[in-house]
């Protein structure tokens, strides 16, 4: 049967890019459905009880300043806060929280279940509904038909997935759900470019087996508790709890290496690649030989649950072993598992298949997001899927996507790397894939996104208000530290010596001031005149605006050097390729270059010249013959500097 | 890899019969190991979101006499409690309550988690471990052999499991698990007895799409709130909601009519039976074709969530018919349906091849409970699973196992038909199945149970505390009525009016008056003396205590006289019938009652009686051959009176 009512969007899967793809549809106005196998699992942490990371956290900062939902269930979730780095530069400091899993899926329901022009419907989905190169619906287990105009497909690890303990496997989604074989299958037929990836998850433990009393305390930070949404406050968290550090030890090595001879990886038994910086315990040991102990974090589970995740020891290695490696580190020794790690393969689909908004080349109106494409991570599930869901929005509104450029955002980062380089291995996100990570902040991702958010319609009236209060209030101190001026005749010497280190020779704005790397926004606000005046407040009280003011007058140099940099880029990185565009025509190019580019067919410039294999000399060429050839955007540019883009 | 730790008893399944049989293995301080294949599900109720009703409740009280977990998890769980019948005799009146879903879950992990002695472990598992005719263990999907001395199989619809959507179908345990295949499978080969079952349950409703302005509230009691569990109480409950009705009408059935050429039951395409007193609406429909409308209650799945449960149309028909017939509801014009409803098919084994302690006669230490057992219901599966986690205790503590009464406990009630009768439908409880009803109230199931339960060491210190004060508070205060006694010349005639309804005649004691119809306990303690003294009092404050006073003083005839007719029968009822007894051997029985007979070998002469096709007569031959033959136990009976069993 076809489904009376038709959709806008239908998003396919409730994990992390799910339900942020059919949160943000639904806020831009579409009405949208969300299938899923289980209601019950929607939002469900499949892996580690984490939210956040260098990286990772900026991308859910990013998120949320485009109105999704990833940071704010975490402040209602989450039970230890950390700022990482927080000693280094403002570029990669990071949030980190662990997030009691049961809370977490809450949030994330009950914000699923109150969103307007939202539809929930729990079926499994077994076929799309194609139409010539146009995708028109998806089709249920039972046989539902549903239509709509644009289809995000989630399907994280179920398609086809298989689950590996030692030489061991069996068909399933994730541990407790069953794969989606039919929807694999019919998806093969469509012909688009796939293969197989791996990924894999520790064995969970009891906690009341585990002897805290050996190993080391990691709390969270305590004051302040950090925050993850621009919309958040400490006051939304539950009860704050530490983690506890072990380590592993030459003989967990070598009871790990007595049973690689049955571990399903070094057998041949997967084929799938898994990720290299989330490495099973087993690959650490392999490739790491000389290192002789591994950190192990326990993260508990949650606050009503005796459950911990020894993050660091993700395994596929058979039972025993997982059971004897665990055992042998320090506390462990009568540690009980409650859960086997395991590996799991599935399909994905090369994603240099995709547009840089998500959508499939090959069949309109068909996006992807989260591990379908080759990723690892909630977060970046998450950062797709709200990408995906906002850009099927603008598909069904007929509307341009939305692309964020490389130096907007870790989105326009993750998304470029993906349809530009395709993956060898489960991707994931780090500061360093960000050449403009100095403008690409947590701390200012809603200053380079909300407004734009806003825009395109997917960021609330509150959010907005919001947001325009903190921009304004960030624009009033730093006009009013501008033009503070600080007579030196009015301040001691021991007072100025107290606050910037020594006496004022002359007179400063309260911005100079505050530039020195001693002076911090905290204390310049206490500086006081001979008369026992305030002389610099009144200070502003808010804390996300206290940093902005900080970090922009502190960065203020290198920020603009950024900018100027991105600036230069910008004509090429932006230029659009013309459509059908044969690259075989174009001389000079070398035979592997030309076939690659004819292959993905860039959207870009600046895509062209990030395909692995395409020289700044090769990018020189493309762009004399398109000039040669009268392309209309490439007549007016200057001529190509070598290795500016 | 055999696992490293043996366990005295393995459960097999997490939901209400296996949680309370690893619970009570766990309490008799057996070490116990409950394989699951999703700890996420634990303690999940898969379809009505109640707990208890008449018969039921009676269950549920019982369970909780007895230390059981399934009372006091829907304390922590229920919006909302009501007493059925609670203008009808005690022996009727009954507790039910709507239970929030994630509430009830959490209730039971966190009990299940924190139980000394217990471990859980995920993993699904494909086999037993069998030596000759004794289990000796289970293995799991990936191979892990867990060997225990006695296993408890609780699979619910998971065996085979097959979900039916009008003519669709696929394999599933429930909506959204994957089913049991390899272990269905490997049981078949043992030859058990079995057959295929089928249950259903009705599409669910997002709440902000229903109009309850124009549907009846039906809210809870609210003044005093009921309890469920001898160690709860009213503050443990969280807030309380009101249910909804509203009803079926002509133009729903005339939908339902049209859809049964696609109604997987109508079209033979089920070949399981399914429960007659939880029908599915079109079998409400087909079955009272002259009834114009058929009540429906809708009820809220929890606090934090907008599903509605609408209790009445448990359907498999096509999911379009679903939508039309929902609609065409009052207040449900514009319902939208989150899940669909469907009907579950599933392996059962005959429950004539158990024991009465729920051991399959076949191999020995292997239990079955639940609807493994062809039972439907949650309080039937949670009253099995701890009669059969009891009983693999005690097989491995080799003592003899527990086996309640029908006189005794709606347990034995329960097991005696299941193991006498055989199921042809999925099996209810009802008061109505229980001949000693008067006895077997829900307010005195503590009094019945708790004092065995302590003996056997499956009642905890608290419980077993609490208990004490109570029956002893009770015989107290028994006393203490009997004792004193009401002089008429110190009562005013307009006072006795008052309280007893007429001016007192001669001395009374206050057991006298309390058995008065129209006298209350709470009003007989309002009796003043002429000088304005309290004669009646000091009142108990504990009204669980009032209760058990004034029941025992108001039916104290009624009580006895069945408890006389209980002790004529309890020496036929537990006459144990000999070891490998051949009934072709007993002359003047028909060849079909020998066949049974022999077929079923009935542990005890009350077994025997209860077979179908079985009657007094048979019996009368069956205990004078017994006598001829010198049996022990048989040879002081007094001869048979015909009917006395």
């Amino acid at each position: 049967m076809f489904y009376p009512k038709e959709f806008d969007v239908i998003i396919v899967g409730g994990g992390h890019a799910g339900t942020e793809a059919a949160l943000a549809s639904a806020r831009m106005g579409q009405s949208t459905l969300l299938l899923t196998h289980n209601i019950e699992t929607l939002g469900q942490m499949s892996c580690n009880p984490s939210i956040g990371g260098i990286g990772k956290g900026h991308l859910v900062k990013e998120v949320d300043a485009m109105g999704g939902a990833m940071a704010i269930a975490t402040d209602e979730a989450g039970i230890q806060f950390r700022i990482l780095n927080s000693s280094k530069g403002p570029a990669v400091r990071a949030t980190r929280a662990q997030a009691d899993r049961i809370l977490y899926k809450q949030a994330i329901r009950s914000r699923l279940e109150n969103q307007p022009n939202l539809y929930l419907f729990q079926q499994a989905v077994d076929d799309l509904l194609i139409e010539g190169d146009r995708v028109v619906g998806a089709v249920t287990q039972v046989g539902i038909k549903f239509k709509a105009r644009a289809v995000v497909l989630t399907a994280g690890t179920f398609l086809d997935g298989k689950i590996h303990v030692g030489l061991s496997q069996y068909a399933a989604g994730r541990a407790g759900d069953p794969p989606a074989i039919s929807l694999s299958s019919r998806l093969k037929e469509l012909s688009l470019p796939q293969g197989r990836l791996k990924t894999g998850t520790p064995p969970r433990i009891d906690g009341r087996s585990i002897d805290f009393s050996v190993m080391q305390e990691q709390p969270g930070d305590l004051d302040p508790v950090p925050v993850f949404s621009v919309l958040g406050n400490a006051k939304m968290h539950p009860r704050q709890v530490p983690c506890w550090i072990t380590h592993t030890n030459q003989q967990t090595h070598d009871i790990i290496r007595t049973g690689l001879d049955r571990s399903p990886m070094y057998t041949g038994v997967i084929e799938g690649v898994g990720p290299r910086y989330c490495p099973s315990i087993e690959d650490k040991i392999h490739r790491f030989s000389g290192k002789e102990s591994h950190q192990i974090f326990l993260e508990p589970e949650g606050l009503t649950t005796n459950e911990f995740y020894p993050n660091g020891i993700s395994t596929s290695l058979p039972f025993d072993i997982q059971l004897a490696l665990v055992r042998s580190m320090n506390g462990m020794e009568n540690a009980y598992i409650l859960r086997p790690g395991y590996a799991i393969e599935y399909d994905y689909f090369d994603p240099r298949g995709l547009k840089a908004s998500l959508e499939t080349r090959q069949i309109q109106g068909l996006f992807f997001a989260g591990q379908i494409n080759g990723t690892t991570g909630y977060e970046e599930a998450a950062a797709q899927g709200m990408l995906a869901g906002l850009n099927a929005a603008l598909f069904t509104q007929q509307k341009d996507a939305w692309v964020p450029g490389r130096s907007e955002a870790y989105l326009g980062v993750l998304v470029d790397d993906l349809i530009t380089k395709g993956v060898q291995e489960p991707y994931r996100m780090f500061t360093s894939r960000a050449e403009f990570r100095l403008s690409l902040r947590e701390d200012n991702a809603d200053m380079r996104l909300t407004e734009i958010g806003r825009k395109l319609g997917c960021v609330s009236d509150l959010q907005w208000a919001a947001f325009e209060i903190k921009r304004e209030s960030v624009a009033r101190e730093l006009e009013r530290l501008k033009s503070t001026w600080v007579n030196p005749r009015l301040i001691a010497d021991a007072e100025a010596e107290r606050v910037v280190g020594k006496a004022l020779e002359r007179e400063y704005s309260l911005v100079d001031l505050l530039r020195r790397p001693q002076v911090s926004y905290e204390s310049l606000m206490t500086l006081r005149g001979v008369d026992g005046q305030d002389v610099a407040g009144p200070a502003v009280q808010d804390a996300a605006v206290k940093e902005q003011v900080e970090i922009h007058v502190k960065y203020e140099g290198y920020i603009d050097r950024q900018a100027k940099e991105v600036q230069k880029h910008a004509h090429f990185e932006n230029l659009p390729m013309p459509d059908n565009f044969d690259y075989l025509d174009v001389s000079g190019l070398s035979i592997e270059v030309k076939q690659k580019l004819n292959q993905q067919k860039p959207e870009t410039l600046g895509q062209c010249s990030r395909i692995s294999g395409v020289t700044p000399a090769a990018i020189s060429l493309l762009l004399v013959h398109l000039k040669k050839r009268g392309f209309k955007e490439f007549s007016q540019t200057p001529t190509l500097v070598e290795g500016s883009i």
